[in-house]
């Protein structure tokens, strides 16, 4: 069989993460990569690694016909026009979250892609973590029965740095969008409203940018199961990511990853160390696991794990929960439709309170 | 020295619990029980143990003249009743929670109680308990620093009989009062908002009562904290009660306690037995404890370690967390003094979607 | 039905506990106690809790017709003799461990139990222990199918003063003598041979009086299963209690118990408290319902838990690993009984060493 | 630099798992594997990964002088004559464990070592887990205090096949040798005396062979330090294999590696998924690092981390065990120069026993 020719837009940190994947991967041939910023130090990079083509240009992969499918690692703003280009140049494309920032324009990007009769997966690697996965089984296999509650704790071990904050989109959509997909993951099931309540208490700039740097997040999903997501950008002791799904007939909870599980008891007490410090530690095998998967479902002709509409949905939750927090109270998703009658009651809000 | 007698109104359940560790303890003597239905059964219950009267009538505990302090476990309903009278008569009181299901004759009973100098102690007992009692020790030393968020799960083993769902007052103020006390405890500050989302996910009955089964809470505290409560009236593996802090310099967690440590590892998985039962199991030595505070601070002049302010705020979160639901929104506490207005917005957003 | 008349010889730590937990018994009275030194403040600890003899003669509470059973509770040197008193005063009979440190005179006491037909409990607190129980348990209702290997870890958190150090009988009869039952227990079958190790590695005062602070013992039972005890005298965080018994199906385990089970996580790791610290708070429980079990045999007529072959046994075990270590080989119980072969083989071998 | 030349002498499962780990290795090529039976599926397993030569005869790498080191993963009879023959070829090798079943056979390994100057690493893998290097690295640093006793628990999931026993040397060669290795590594130090008790529990193959499959083994170190293992061929819940390091200021302990820290709480019990299930899943990673600090230490002339003498001493402890169950005492490893005395003593005590 031939193999799949793959091509990466988009080469910074998680470009790269892709790339090493990829480049493992039997029947799997990286054809080529860009970046805007494409320098001498991406054409070594890849001359390394037998690479073949290092471009500033995504016109140059999206225009080989040997290339069957892109990865769509480039910043945010370019997701959709990268998804319509990729999507009419008869592509299949591995897109990072969150497609945009725009719920209208992401549809966009999803009709052209369903038009195209392309495949579109979407970069929610935490669907692939060991341990989420072995909850999600859990719940499907009905060993906790009819799920009533999913509780996410989701917290960075540091804020990222200012300019990052300025552009992010808010910590709803910049981070909560993995929760709001790991919450939908692991109780099958759509999100119907959000209620979210936010403080700034570990930096201040996040304040100088309308922003929120701690939050819980309240889900209430059809049929009536409820969700809590809370969320912190600056956990000392490191990354934490734990869930539970709780319900009819029990309770499937999962723990941090710790580096190892050495315990060292003294006249202090007993310690051991923090869990693994951040995504790249924590997340390592399963964005081996996404890229696979992705693979796989273009090579066996399968559905790809996560596609455009769980992308969609967890940007829909997110803007929820924005306007959640200025409305002061729970955002029914379809209520999304009628920005108008929003933010009518957001000003008469607003001027009550002024 | 003296012993402290003490008695006790209402000779349930819990009412004998408190008999017997206050029959434990040094420098106490239990010196008469009431109940409204004491019969042949309490009054040989009394001489097995010594206690020299069993009556009907508590105001022949609240008459006699040795008698320093009483405990009020009898119905809620006769809990301010009770207290007034106390307070009119002199006897330094112990009262279960809550004071009243209406935060307004809650303030009558307080005011008696300063009126007459007298101590109130109110049962929030899982503030004694042994882990509950570590993490605010290490919250107060200062050992996760700045608090940012409070998260409590607080789930019962199975849920209670239908004609005692009919007249518990909801869930909030029957169930998660013990939670607002907890966080309240556990960050060391006052609930400024409360958000609440429920569902009938356990038992249909709950809907007949306009009560809910499972619910998530969402808590704003003066200075930005925020805390999160989870409820349900039935988690099949046992009484549920875990507790978080995190903040600025790390995290605080307690697990659930276990009957013991054993783990049994087969072909099939590695397993442990269910977590303690019920309260009874759970906050058996809570339960010893917060009597004995109480007796010591009469004993030794010292403050009462849970005051009837403790039990009024729990009273006005739970009574905020009631509107929140029918308003779906966030509740300050300050608004429930306006009981005309809140009606009224209720009754608008109820004629909208009708 | 009239109350178990109890007395209690040897008023020391381990006597007081004792009485406390009979003082709470229903259906039990706590009718004498004795002291070689009794003095004024045991007069006034009987007086204050109704109990109405404190005496320095034993002979008082074995002549005291009214007293139908003893617990002795004073020096290992006085065990045998009083067993043999009581016996023949037809006192049944709760006997701290170890009865002798010499197993012929050991026997001399089992014989005289025997003649009298009186019960005989020895105090093995630990078999009472929820976590080893439940273990035993588990072995019992063949959850781990057939044992294979028992492994008992056991170390104090400190070593005792020298006096003590010089009356003990070595580690082995006083410390290790505990493991050797509880071995004998969770598997259910007899020890036939002990090789055993050791160092003096915590204390040098062990060294002078020819005993050891470290040791490894090895257990071979009947059947061909395995055992083995680690002892230390010194564990700095606290003390060490586990079990493990490992079979054809699977494996039991039970770790330490702590006062709590908070975890603190912060910057420089995750920490929780050390377990408990000694066997007072570790086997609090298991001392009460040690004692019930015992007045309950009595009373209902049922055979007493731990008898005095268990406490022969365990000495048996603790005279051989005496043995091994001056052999530098397994000793088998069985060879016991020829004395002046093994001194003969340890006096050899002592020979070729010099 | 020149990247490294390696060739694989013996192309069965742990050969396969080096290669996997070489070929991903930068500075590294794998440019010739061997072995006795190569045939048409070696071929193409080697012209899939680029691997240049794939030959029947170890000889046309150790000629080959592009290549400067070999791994040799042939059967365990032929290291002796493969090291000899490398080293005089003047390979650096790395070894698979046991050098030989006979340490004299093993010292002349090491003394062709030796006088050829080149380096020797033992595929103790164990090493290079992440669990049992945090322990040795908190030891090394003096958490613990000074080291009184190593633990080691290590079973595996299921006995080999019975002609894989007629062949192995025995469980302390073939299984224990492992745990010896460790031992000293963990402790820092060597093993001076080894006692072993063992039996049949687990299939009576063993038996037949007169081999053990459930082992106690007691380690003394230089110093007075304490070791016990204990092995089963056997453990139905998977791999066990943890390890703890107690000392005069503390304890360090690891527990088993599980696939992920899922729990499911049911009304039965919480439960999580048992232990990885053998080598491969366990010490991936161990596998991969020993593999990388062969190579770095070739390539930046550091010390191979494992050296020659760890593999004999490992082999001596074996013997000595083997030595001990035959004697029924213990055996010092400088007893094991006389082979002659060792030998009467045995045949003396059968003799006896006959």
């Amino acid at each position: 069989m031939d193999p799949l020719n793959i091509g990466i837009i988009g080469m910074g940190r998680i470009g790269k993460i892709h790339a090493d994947n990829l480049l493992r991967m039997p029947r799997v041939k990286l054809a080529a990569v860009s970046d805007l910023y494409a320098d001498e130090a991406l054409a070594q990079w890849a001359a390394e690694r037998g690479v073949p083509v290092a471009t500033r240009r995504s016109e140059d992969l999206l225009e080989d016909p040997d290339i069957q499918a892109v990865f769509i690692c480039s910043h945010t703003d370019s997701h959709v026009p990268l998804i319509v280009a990729a999507a009419k140049a008869g592509k299949h494309i591995f897109c990072e979250k969150p497609i945009s920032l725009d719920p209208a324009r992401t549809k966009e990007a999803l009709d052209a892609v369903r038009e195209a009769g392309v495949k579109l997966q979407i970069g929610f690697n935490r669907r692939f973590d060991h341990n989420f996965e072995r909850v999600r089984e859990l719940v499907r296999a009905g060993r906790i029965g009819e799920p009533h509650l999913v509780k996410i704790t989701s917290r960075d071990p540091s804020p990222p740095p200012e300019d990052y904050i300025a552009k992010s989109g808010g910590i709803f959509i910049d981070m909560t969008i993995h929760d709001f997909d790991m919450a939908r993951y692991l109780i099958g099931g759509d999100i119907e409203e959000v209620y979210a309540r936010g403080s700034v208490l570990v930096d201040p700039a996040f304040a100088r940018y309308g922003d929120l740097d701690t939050a819980v997040i309240t889900l209430k999903f059809a049929g009536g199961a409820l969700g809590v997501i809370d969320n912190s950008r600056r956990a000392v002791y490191g990354y934490d990511q734990r869930v539970e799904v709780f319900g009819s007939a029990g309770s499937a909870t999962v723990e941090n990853d710790h580096p190892n599980t050495a315990e060292i008891s003294t006249a202090e007490g007993v310690t051991r160390d923090k869990p693994l410090h951040f995504f790249l530690e924590r997340y390592n095998e399963a964005y081996v696991k996404e890229t696979r998967q992705f693979a796989e479902s273009l090579l066996d002709g399968a559905d790809v794990p996560v596609d455009g509409n769980d992308g969609l949905q967890a940007e829909l939750a997110a803007l929820a929960a924005k306007w959640s927090v200025r409305l002061g109270r729970g955002v029914k998703l379809r209520e999304l439709g009628d920005t108008e009658r929003l933010t009518k009651e957001a000003l008469d809000k607003e001027a009550t309170l002024a």
